[in-house]
Parts: structure tokens; C-alpha cells; sequence
């Protein structure tokens, strides 16, 4: 057998063998139920990767529900996006901005208590098959937010519905109530080495 | 003062601190050009979170264009959903599966190479402000294309595009040229615990 062909023949046999474990996982995993996912971290893709779930929700036929309980200064491209389909996503931005911006703590509370007052009514809408808590996590690391309240009302959702929740700081019992954590770690990040946040990427 | 008036005076102190220090950030930055980003790692929202940058972009009313390097069984949401906007997102499945699902190194590197030249063509397409190439890290770690020309294709590239890469396994050559890198950590993953992957979700 020449070289590439014994490579190509090892290659299969590996291969083989991982499909094998592969099918055999999935033929395990049988359950179906709304998913509690949350993205933390200080790398990059928290927010985005719960809006490219939007978008993977819509591709599906299901309604979607957002509330961003922060709000940058500049306008967002996926608010501007998703604003297109009122009949299919429901979009909330109740924040104002960050903290630091805002400089009044009792204000960010007001802010935040009446997000969650929205994000509650998307909760108990069972026609509505993800909701995007973005910036949660901010919210309830400040204390903000009641967080065992916030976790009842997620965990009393109706059962097919998904929740993604965003934002750095995530606590732990947020952790623990969840099916999927992502932790978005940073290598490299362009901002920090003099490069401009830009439309598309960073907003 | 009372103790919650102290709180929010140390808030406040802290918060101000916090809003100098970002915004001498902000102002030092300011280059503006295309970025390179990358998405790697074990966790979910590789693919997702450049999904999600595709609806940021359509927002600021960028043309976008999609290769994916390798397509599950199933068809996903993100494809019917972006589908819907043929004049503003070009979107191409080119691969056919995971490695171990098609078996077959050769027929794997063949469509590999043929989605290259179609990510070839958007990379040379000034129109399209932002280039998804999803799963590519996957073909290279694999050695199904020859990392020099993709690094070489990707950095002549018109100056304002933003491309991202996103696959487990990104090669060292490739995160050392990128601008932003994000390193999504599984923490935990309800598929791992028996959960199957649901539409909206998983795909």
C-alpha cells in the first residue's frame, strides 16, 4: 500500500471509530425540553452567539422574545435587523447603559426591575419559543435583581421554551440552574491594542 | 449618611473611576479597518455567535456572504433564515458532513478545496463587508487545505472586510493573524447529560 493510501486507510478506521461513539451518544440522548443556556466570560460572543439563536429559531418557524437590560450609547445592528419582524420577534431594550455610564445606582435598579417585569411576561407566553435575557448577568452580578426570584420565574417557564441569559459575572446559582454554560474566555481582543470598536462587529 | 446612601456614594465613586478609564480606552482607539476574528474552542456559540454578527452587519446594512465547510444532516436554521435575503447575503453550503459521518479523506478534501474558491471569491469582493467562514478551522486542522494560501487569500482581502473563522482547533498560524480570538469553553452542556439537540438550539 503506498504511504498516502495507508494514511487515507488509518485515517477511516479512526474515523469509523468515532461515528461509532458519536451515533451511540445521540442515540442516548432522547429527552426534549426547553434549555436554560447562559454565555459568560470576557471574551467576545456572549450577546452575539444568543442573536445568531434568534436567527436560528426564526430559520425554525418559532417566535422569539428579547430584552436587553443593557443598552450601549450607539444603536445596535441586530436590534435594527431583528426590528424588521414584529410579528416574529418581540424586542425590548429596557437599560439605559452600562453602569458606569449611567452613574446612578438606584436608577439602573428601576431599570432593571422593569426589564424584568417584561422578560416575566415572555416567561409565561408559551407561543414564544426562546427568549434572550441579554445583559442579565450584569444585572444580577450588581445585585440589581432578585436572583431568586429571577431563577423561579425562569425555572416555572412554560416546558418547551428556551432562555439564553448573556452577560459577564454569571452567579453561580445561575451556573447551577443551567443545561449549557459557555464560558467565553479572551485571547486576543482588537479593541485593546488600539483598533476602533466597529459597526458589524462590536455593535 | 444611612448605609444605603453610603453604598451608593462608594458606587457612584467606583463607577466614575471605572467610566474615566474606559473612555481614555475608547478615545486611544482609533483605527478602523477590516478585523479577523476567530472562534475556537470545546464550548457552543462558535458558529452561532458569527451568526448572530451576520444580523449585526445586515443592521448596519452590510452585504454579507457564508461558506460552510461542513454541513450536518440535518439543515439548520440559521441557512432557512438567512436564505430569506438572497440580495443581501450570499450563503453557500459547500462541505457534507463531519469527517467521521462522510468516511472518506479524499472526497472530504476535494469539497473543501471547492468551497475554498468560492470563499476565495467573496474575500475578493469590496461589496461584502463581513465574510463567515464557518467551520473552516475544522479543514484545517484536519490538513484538507494548505494553511499558507488560505492566511495569504484571507490578508489580501479588501481593507474594510471583517471575516470570521470559527471551528474547534483553530492552528496556531491562523489565531496569531487574527485580530480578536475568542475561546468558547464548554462549562457545561445538556447534550453531554442526555438531553437531544433541539431545533433553535443545537442547529
Amino acid at each position: 500500500m503506498s504511504e498516502s493510501a495507508e494514511r487515507d486507510a488509518r485515517h477511516k478506521a479512526r474515523m469509523a471509530r468515532k461515528k461509532a461513539l458519536i451515533d451511540e451518544k445521540i442515540a442516548q440522548a432522547q429527552d426534549e425540553y426547553g434549555l436554560l443556556l447562559v454565555h459568560t466570560g470576557n471574551g467576545k460572543g456572549k450577546s452575539s452567539s444568543a442573536f445568531g439563536m434568534v436567527a436560528r429559531a426564526l430559520g425554525h418557524g418559532m417566535k422569539v422574545g428579547v430584552v436587553q437590560f443593557i443598552k450601549g450609547a450607539a444603536s445596535t445592528g441586530e436590534e435594527k435587523f431583528f426590528r424588521r419582524f414584529p410579528e416574529e420577534v418581540s424586542y425590548h431594550v429596557m437599560g439605559e447603559g452600562y453602569t458606569w455610564d449611567t452613574q446612578d445606582r438606584q436608577r439602573d435598579i428601576d431599570k432593571a426591575v422593569a426589564a424584568w417585569a417584561m422578560a416575566k411576561q415572555l416567561l409565561n407566553d408559551p407561543s414564544i419559543g426562546l427568549v434572550v435575557l441579554d445583559e442579565l448577568n450584569i444585572a444580577l452580578k450588581h445585585n440589581y435583581l432578585d436572583l431568586d426570584s429571577v431563577l423561579a420565574d425562569i425555572g416555572g417557564r412554560p416546558e418547551l421554551q428556551h432562555v439564553v441569559a448573556t452577560g459577564r459575572g454569571a452567579p453561580p446559582a445561575l451556573i447551577e440552574a443551567a443545561d449549557t454554560v459557555t464560558e467565553m474566555g479572551m485571547v486576543k481582543h482588537a479593541f485593546k491594542s488600539g483598533v476602533k470598536a466597529q459597526a458589524g462587529v462590536e455593535f
